[in-house]
């Protein structure tokens, strides 16, 4: 196994062609620098002017000044798989179409292959690093995918093969199987040949050192190798603690791992020890987007899939309807509890000038809690060891905004109402702060505990959890305070 | 200017610890792996343990098997400056230390240093690269960190002063002064020489070349280097286009450009373009999620500076109460508004019981809406071009999910409350979900066009303004068809 690593082709040293087309989109930019667009906006704009003008020329000239990402991102932004396609026939040589095709999303990638042979495809792909093709190929349907795979030559095809029998967000599925290990027998002279035979070597980041058995027992640096006699074995240089992840690792923990150690890449191992790939630190990246993207839209109620497939408007209602019906019952309960007190109310309505705001701010402050917690646990920046320092901490910053928002409401009810129905308001509200800032920072770690994603509790539990409790703790004291009210 | 990035020391190659103190830690892994408890919990639980027994000698030896990320980030949950001093102190080795330093958040930085010399600190830093070096004084006051840069070697302390003199969230405040670059008239064999005698040269990602005046003009990669004779001149094997970005560029847009072209470094060049810096993936890795972490932050109103400094709790209420203030308001006008329509409510009392409805679902589509479109501009799956389309799909979203949840409430108000309040609610959600999706979709496109950061807008505006229609055109409508309600 050598380094081909997949990003080699894509990487700045290779690249021939720029970011953009320069004399093409010069008035482009002078028209609208100044309307707030970036440089992809005016690129994309330029190659749907072009398209629709049929300058074909034209626009393929432009493609072939452009990197692939950026090619990729404008096939991605195009809205009809007519135009997809077409900017996707117009790259020329089937390498660089090959890189286009790795960095587009799942959708375009279904679009721009529609019409092609499966022999055609194998060719695109022929380039890649396994994990892109992995990628490329887990897009299609498994039949089509399966006939691709058997037309491609048969070491690439198990390499493939072996990353598409992992879950999608495990170590395992998102590895390459290309990296550069040596026997830890070899000597450093052995290792200096290989890595000058190996046409793609420039990316070798860690030279990986495996006993008889291929288990991982060592790596070393490129310089380790050039500063010790050439007939040193490599187990005598290799370092023995090399920090390596577990096959079925999360993707999000994998990330975390790498970005701690500041490492380019991580060796995956399998239960017995056998290194069988690496991840490298640009998918460790595009993993960190991806889950904080996740993470976020998990927290609103929306999924990811959504984002990023922009898939049919029913579709994406059906995914976000749940979290909706879940609040529905939520401030269902709500209206329940108003309706419970409705004799109160009708006998002082002043109170309902005040709902409003008792239902939103108890919700607003425990998302303040929340999201900190939520991002702190998936960040590391808390950990579960932390949690009483941390709960102590939001219930103490609750309280002290529950007395500054509660003296305004007070002093504000009694200019509307003249009267105490703002005292029993600011008394309200400090408590359903109390409430609020407690459940939203006791819910995340609860479900963390739970082995639940805590992305989840910042959406509907804890703000109708809230709601509920800022609205009944009003009218209670409203109800028992009355005859003050009046 | 030779290689000898800040990453090296920190990296596997060189490390010779290793995550956690296994024979230390069975037990404690035994006890408590069931419990949802990460390593690093475990090993904050360990070395809290042996502190309060005063187990320093294993304490010591425990720290020194550890990777001094880990050590920084044990160092970082420990609660007492006290305690962070202790483990600190026992930390072996002052390169080590210095690694462990630059892995620390601000707060732990000021106070592990508190009780150190100017001298010792500029001794403990000596081996870190410039960036790492800046960062660590950008902590300290501005006398004191003078001081220590008086006391280092001049060459040193010019790079650390030229990456101090840049705000620390653009291109220069984050790059680091030592990079690989040579003279395009150097031959192939020059760079081989020189990269062989440059010590700390495994980190070598790309040798830039560059002109006579030090513009960056070209890139190449080792195996270039190997593949062409020995007297080949550098210009003649230089990639000549290279993706680089300005010394003042937003390290936001920075992270996206590494990102987007799968970069391991990108050059930093001034307005002139000479070449200033580089900036590596690793450190593009924390921007991602420190700009995550502020985006999520920012749209539940609180701000990043507070999760990682875990401040005191009247600064954390701070932060946070302008951001409750402006939901105050909002939610007092609902309130005037129910106020305004006391009447109605007084004379149809069920109408309070679907108040908190609609005051809480129009805010949640908006969520689900503006969260999307923040998220998509921020990692460029939405751009501007695409605000028509975006705009369109989330309405028609939003349309489809009103019906749906406006017939469940027609039902339910039917069923509650015999009448034809629930069509009144229905139609007023429907109405709602229009009127939310669209400024959830408008605001964030009309703030970035405006060159404001879209985040602030998911949060109290959008909620505010939607609570206020929903609750307005429910109450109109009640109004209207008051003889049908009663």
């Amino acid at each position: 196994m050598h380094q081909t690593d997949k990003l080699t082709e894509s990487r700045q040293t290779e690249s021939r062609h720029r970011v953009g087309d320069r004399d093409l989109l010069r008035d482009a930019l002078r028209d609208q620098a100044d309307r707030g667009q970036t440089k992809s906006d005016i690129v994309l704009l330029s190659v749907q002017r072009l398209l629709r003008r049929g300058a074909i020329t034209n626009l393929a000239k432009m493609l072939g000044r452009m990197h692939p990402a950026d090619v990729a991102k404008v096939i991605v932004h195009l809205s009809s798989p007519k135009e997809k396609r077409e900017v996707f026939e117009l790259v020329r040589g089937d390498s660089k179409r090959g890189q286009v095709l790795s960095e587009l999303d799942t959708d375009s990638i279904t679009q721009v292959l529609a019409d092609l042979l499966q022999s055609d495809i194998a060719w695109l792909i022929k380039d890649l690093g396994p994990d892109d093709v992995a990628y490329i190929l887990g897009v299609l349907p498994e039949e089509r995918a399966k006939e691709i795979l058997s037309l491609m030559r048969t070491e690439d095809s198990t390499e493939v093969a072996d990353i598409l029998k992992y879950p999608k967000d495990t170590a395992g599925g998102i590895m390459t199987t290309e990296f550069f290990a040596l026997s830890e027998d070899a000597t450093a002279q052995d290792a200096i040949r290989r890595l000058q035979e190996a046409t793609d070597a420039e990316m070798v980041f860690y030279i990986y050192v495996t006993a008889k058995d291929e288990r991982l027992v060592g790596v070393l640096s490129l310089r380790q190798l050039l500063t010790v006699p050439p007939s040193t074995p490599l187990k005598n240089i290799a370092t023995r603690d090399v920090i390596s992840v577990s096959v079925d690792m999360d993707q999000e923990e994998v990330a975390r791992q790498v970005a701690s150690y500041n490492l380019l890449a991580i060796p995956v191992v399998d239960k017995e020890g056998i290194l069988v790939g690496i991840i490298t630190v640009d998918d460790v990246v595009d993993v960190i987007r991806e889950e904080a993207t996740e993470d976020m839209l998990k927290m609103a109620g929306a999924v990811q899939e959504e984002a990023v497939s922009k898939s049919s408007s029913l579709s994406a209602a059906k995914v976000r309807l749940p979290w909706l019906f879940t609040n529905l019952v939520g401030s269902l309960l709500s209206g329940a509890i108003l309706w419970e007190f409705r004799y109160t109310i009708q006998d002082v309505v002043a109170i309902v000038s005040f709902i409003p705001v008792i239902a939103a701010m108890g919700g607003n402050v425990g998302l303040q809690s929340s999201t900190l917690i939520i991002r702190g646990l998936a960040t590391g920046v808390v950990e579960l060891t932390d949690v009483w320092s941390v709960f102590v901490r939001e219930v103490k910053i609750g309280l002290l905004m529950g007395v500054a928002c509660g003296m305004i409401l007070s002093l504000v009810g009694w200019i509307w109402h003249q009267g105490f129905l703002g005292m029993v308001v600011g008394v309200s509200l400090i408590t359903a702060f109390l409430v609020s800032t407690s459940m939203a920072t006791f819910m995340p770690i609860f479900l963390k505990r739970m082995g639940v994603d805590p992305a989840v509790a910042a959406g509907p539990f804890v703000t109708t959890a809230n709601d509920i409790t800022g609205i009944t703790i009003y009218l209670t004291l409203a109800t028992v305070f009355m005859e003050y009210l009046r």
